[in-house]
């Protein structure tokens, strides 16, 4: 039972049989041609050569398989982890350079490390600091610069920069050296990949195809188009033309490698790992439950952090690059049936058979071609949708996503996740800080309290009465302090005031040390303090602190009787004081 | 109106009166005597020459008179802030050298700088992020090593280190040369001192003096422990004898200074300086609530910020050094009857004619005074009782308070407050990120809804309730989806999941999208999902979004109406089912 959850391959293992084996056949085959040409395409888009993504998915897919608990995740190359390699690996060694390809691997050590880690001291929630609108404006963001960074390759001329301005401007600079042929691969590519996606499948319909089987016909689009440009450069010689080809890819399983235990470059490489992980993380996790939802099944999130980082060892020790759960070909992977893991597995060894045998008729296959393969798939990613709900919805959370959006194209990728984790943070804990409180007053004839602003409530100036909407916690206990204090000088007749704690789910140690202040501070102004509706849980804990013994006021089960037997207490204590003095107790003051 | 907002000095100078004025006269004469020793003392703690402590006395105080909000609150030179400045300004220059007196300079116009920025932008809430349980434990830690660091100057021998052990270990090494005479001179004033804070008072009033002219002669005790011991020094020659005393002191008025524009020196001390800012801020502000309480009056958080930073920057600028608001000394003002600010002005007024005049007196003064001046003030600060009632209150908060002690004592002030800050906020998020949620039935025969788990209530297997104690954030929105998720794999004859919101205050963007995450994937499942007694300002945002067309349940107002209505509404649809059937309509199955 115990192992099983550390290794779900036990548990799905046993209840193998041939029906689950052929739909795992087929969903794998059809992973496997659409692979083929995005781990190609990635690895270059990584600045590494193409082979890479190959070997990166190969064993890292059979780690997931082992240790992921998704049924249905695609485990490999995907765009914006590659674009995030490129960047971290860029600042310590030159693209292509063997340096690049180190720190590659230790790329996907670091974050192979880090994932298990996390999962293994169950630190999934630190994803939680990557709010949807700023992975959402981070993705859109990162999608237009690769898209950007690709169209060098459909022009045939080169660009360099890792944000939109030295991008655009590189490309504009050197657009005069565009090459025809070049962009005319490029462009009818990019064309047919588009019709491929929209107007294949009803097309095969028309044609009498089962929609179901029309739609996974489709997915094989990019591999006609490797096939078919390939061929062209091949019979018009286009290379001689100027078209820049794959080369030579090495025919080959993956290799052994053994990443660099160099402690300086993994020191310069901790944070970019650190981001690429979590980024890598949210992104796979979302993609997994949406999936395992539709089947009523479920994912462990700590779990998938062992299994990520199990792929990304994987790939560390076999000459692959960071990978993670890729969203479109896990949705094929599911739409084409896969039942278990061992779909990915079969993957896997379609891919090892692709590096062994079909490698070779890959050489003449023109970046180009690759490149709109990256275009059509990263523009997806591009969401104009999602920011326009959030303007309407959430201003904040607006403006956490307009700031990733806008460092990340102007700036670069990582200052952009920074700056929106940084913003979300900063206003989270400033609304935290300065929670939703009322003045309350009871509802004629009822025995409920409503704000004194929204409603005509009745109130007695002895006795204010606040309503807390948060629970207690150091971010806002000095705002409790200052709330209090400046209603206590704003409502000079007040004798006693009553913190309705309703709302309050708990109340830590800071915020404790706050009341016991207001306690003290409010006795020596001649004010009691009392508590009411104090929920039972935070009453055990109030019970084990010195603020019951020292409370000037009560702890009251409701708030209407903390109000009434406050009143008639005040009442009782005039009519004593009136008692007292003969002419008022005869009516003659 | 507007104006006196930003300059107070405009509110209360418009009611100064004779009385006032004589109030202001006695309290600014007894903080004067209270401050000269401690002013020189502070600044030979923080590394640099005595007189900067009178500097940092004069023109800081008049600066905050003008800007602060606290009638009573007392700044200028304090313990902690004049270690954490030693700290700061020993990593780049070394103690009393020209390089680290600037550097002192510097650290005290970034801070003024920091909180002048944080006032006007209205920052303030930052200094949350310093816990109760942090700030207690990281005082009590600095009154530890800022007294075990004074034993050097009563032992008459050197010790370095900011940390516990290289000071206990250097204290120890140079032990044997302990100086005698300056050992009976730091024995003796540190006993003097402590019977005067304990046997003083009592001795005065049993010879009839009243008990509050008696507290303040008390505070007299420092001056006079001064006078007695730079006496002894003269009249025996002990400076002959090995003891080391303050030396001359600059006769004159606060220096203008300009302090160094060099970007490097302000990146290294930018750090240090906003540590010492915010700890400042917290210490200055805490003090300055509680006496304003005790008066019914209030102080204003973002204008206290204006104020100590205009008293920093003017500290930058007078050859002072970084300042705030003092524990002991604003209490001491406050007792002996400050009305205004103008008792601050008035007590600079005296520093400004000690530095002029009393300087000379002070050349034999024995450092093993200050010495024993610090020790008795810092070991005040050393609070025992708190740890154990934070251990008994809560774990996480004690947690927080023993890794700032610890890293404190053992690495080093600023180490100690990073620590403190990382772990609270730490465990914020983590309990952020998974509140409090219950699967909920109804109480039998009530309209009320209660937790399974805790109260034996009605539930319908086709029906799940949870209710969310909680607002939604993107802290526990992937919480949110797991857990709904997790219930629903759990329950697999549900045909209804109802979240109940009476405690859920607000839902941001991150947690709507899981909303509507949560609604498809239920969709796909067969599963509607319902809201129930969704909150005013909720409601209202929700209108703005996409969910309520999307939701394959309804809004409920109330969670027993939801639940009524939803197994009437199955009832009738089984109903309908067996009507359609002849053999079941007719009761033979």
């Amino acid at each position: 039972m115990r192992l099983s959850r550390f290794l779900p391959v036990l548990e799905w293992g046993r209840a193998y049989n041939g029906n689950t084996l052929t739909n795992d056949l087929v969903a794998a085959g059809i992973v496997t041609i659409m692979l083929i040409p995005q781990s190609l395409a990635y690895a270059m888009l990584a600045g590494l050569p193409p082979e890479i993504g190959l070997y990166a998915s190969i064993l890292p897919i059979i780690a997931y398989a082992l240790f992921g608990t998704s049924r249905a995740l695609a485990v490999g190359p995907v765009a914006v982890i590659s674009l995030m390699t490129l960047t971290a690996a860029s600042s310590v060694a030159v693209p292509g350079s063997a340096e690049f390809i180190a720190a590659a691997l230790v790329l996907a050590l670091l974050s192979g490390l880090i994932l298990l880690a996390m999962g293994i001291l169950r630190l999934g929630f630190l994803a939680n600091l990557l709010s949807h609108p700023v992975v959402s404006g981070f993705i859109t963001a990162s999608g237009l610069i690769i898209a950007t960074s690709q169209l060098k390759s459909i022009l045939g001329i080169t660009a360099s920069g890792e944000a939109l301005p030295e991008l655009v401007s590189t490309l504009a600079a050197n657009l005069p050296a565009t090459n025809m042929p070049t962009l005319i691969i490029g462009v009818a590519s990019t064309a047919f990949l588009f019709w491929v996606r929209k107007g294949l499948k009803p097309l095969l319909v028309s044609m009498g195809m089962k929609p179901r089987v029309a739609d996974l016909s489709a997915k094989a689009g990019p591999i006609a188009a490797v096939a078919v440009s390939t061929l062209s450069v091949l019979l018009l010689d286009l290379e001689a033309a100027g078209v820049k080809t794959v080369g030579q890819i090495p025919q080959s399983l993956p290799p052994l490698t053994l990443p660099l235990f160099d402690i300086a470059l993994w020191q310069q490489l901790a944070i970019p790992a650190l981001l690429l992980s979590i980024i890598g993380f949210v992104e796979s996790v979302s993609v997994a439950q949406t999936l395992a939802a539709k089947k009523r099944q479920r994912i462990n999130p700590d779990q998938e952090l062992i299994g990520l980082g199990a792929a990304n060892v994987a790939a560390a020790f076999t000459g692959g690059y960071p990978v993670t759960g890729g969203f479109a070909r896990s949705v094929v992977n599911f739409d084409a049936g896969a039942e278990t893991p061992a779909a990915g597995a079969f993957t896997a060894i379609g891919i090892a058979i692709a590096a062994l045998f079909l490698t070779p008729y890959l050489a003449s296959l023109p970046i180009a071609t690759l490149a709109a393969t990256i275009i059509v798939a990263v523009l997806s990613l591009v969401d104009l949708k999602t920011p326009r709900h959030i303007w309407r919805y959430s201003r904040a959370d607006f403006a956490a996503m307009a700031a990733t959006i806008l460092v990340t194209l102007a700036v670069g990728v990582e200052p952009g996740v920074i700056a929106g984790v940084g913003l979300s943070l900063g206003l989270f804990l400033w609304r935290a800080s300065r929670p939703h409180a009322a003045v309350v007053g009871r509802v004629p004839g009822t025995e409920h309290f409503r704000n004194i602003r929204r409603h005509s409530v009745f109130t007695d100036p002895r006795i204010l009465t606040i309503r807390i909407d948060e629970s207690l916690t150091y971010l806002n206990a000095r705002w409790l302090e200052e709330f209090v204090l400046e209603q206590v000088a704003e409502h000079p007749r007040m004798q006693h005031l009553v913190l309705m704690a309703s709302a309050v789910n708990a109340i830590d140690a800071s915020a404790l040390e706050s009341l016991e202040a207001i306690n003290h501070r409010l006795g020596d102004a001649g004010v009691a303090l009392h508590l009411s509706e104090v929920k039972g849980p935070v009453m055990d804990a109030l019970e084990r602190s010195h603020l019951i013994g020292d409370l000037t006021g009560q702890i009251w089960l409701s708030q209407n009787e903390a109000f009434a037997q406050l009143i008639e207490r005040m009442q009782r204590a005039e009519e004593a004081e009136i008692g007292k003095d003969p002419l008022l107790a005869r009516g003659l003051i």
